[in-house]
């Protein structure tokens, strides 16, 4: 392959996933305008890679590796689209559909980029790394804040129960204890607000 | 300062930094339904970031500084707001906007953050270290590849001629060679193509 070459395919590759900006969550912004995308929601996670690492269960935690993560974590979702947190039909065939999307989307890359990539993406996925547990934590607290200040926002929309919000929050403190403690906060003034419902 | 009052600071500037995925940018996302946003134009430059920085002129560049610096780059446009690349006018008090803006913004952190985020803010503004003229390249590199794959885009859209694009992209090899030569040749095939108009 020439030097050239390899440049195309790194171009090619940052083309295709343009596409991630119009992949939308169920998310919406903190205004309530409109509904976040995966993009600008990996954007939002990297500056809390930045200003929120202090906080990670292992001290001297890899930042570089934790920023790599969240920023590529959803690329899948071009393919396999977003699969919502409570929707229990679609989480059965997720992880197949994101595998697929995974070998076709990273496999644009030169080899050695698309095994980077595709690595710190089954890191994520699988949690077993501090990193990893850290950057899985920022991306349930980054929509929990979202929901929290537009005063219930995905949770009243799909009438979402303390039960299943705790189920889904209980993974934060395996990342960061602090973020886990804040998280368990927020979630009690939820329930007192009314932006969540009790029971199951 | 307690640990709480810490976290709360950061947790309202990453409240308030969400205003930055309602910053619209000139540029069009690649499939041309709609203008692109800072949040995800951030997020774009941070995955070439990752991929591209085997190219930067200096050898072993760090990157995770690059990473926060592209990160972090557009915030102040959250009360300065975007200024087109070729408008003349809005460049004459850019530089009194954006500082006004970093102060307000930046200061929402906690004080060492709010250093930190500020001389990287400054870093990239001033472009004079490697790991700043790279951050430049990319940031110029993005909005040429959309304009590229859109057939002219905003080259197109506000007449711009070979003379201003020239300019523009001038700075690019001072990042990197390689990128500066790749943009070169793109310029070149724009201008064949109706891209770009010849000209002053």
């Amino acid at each position: 392959m020439t030097p050239n070459e390899r440049l195309m395919q790194q171009i090619n590759f940052i083309i295709e996933i343009d596409k991630l900006k119009s992949i939308w969550r169920q998310t919406t912004l903190i205004d309530g305008s409109r509904r976040e995308n995966d993009a600008e929601h990996s954007w939002h996670l990297a500056v809390m890679t930045m200003l929120l690492s202090e906080y990670a269960n292992k001290k001297d935690i890899d930042v570089l590796r934790v920023m790599k993560m969240v920023i590529i974590h959803d690329l899948v979702e071009i393919d396999a689209g977003d699969t919502f947190a409570y929707d229990q039909e679609g989480y059965k065939d997720k992880e197949k559909r994101e595998e697929e999307a995974a070998n076709r989307i990273f496999s644009i890359l030169p080899k050695d980029q698309y095994k980077e990539i595709y690595h710190l993406w089954r890191e994520f996925e699988e949690g077993h790394t501090p990193e990893a547990r850290f950057a899985a934590a920022l991306d349930r607290v980054q929509p929990l804040l979202h929901n929290y200040y537009t005063e219930g926002g995905t949770w009243k929309q799909h009438n979402v129960t303390l039960d299943q919000v705790t189920k889904r929050f209980e993974p934060i403190k395996e990342g960061s204890e602090v973020l886990g403690k804040l998280v368990e906060e927020i979630i009690n003034e939820s329930v007192a607000k009314g932006y969540i419902r009790q029971g199951m």
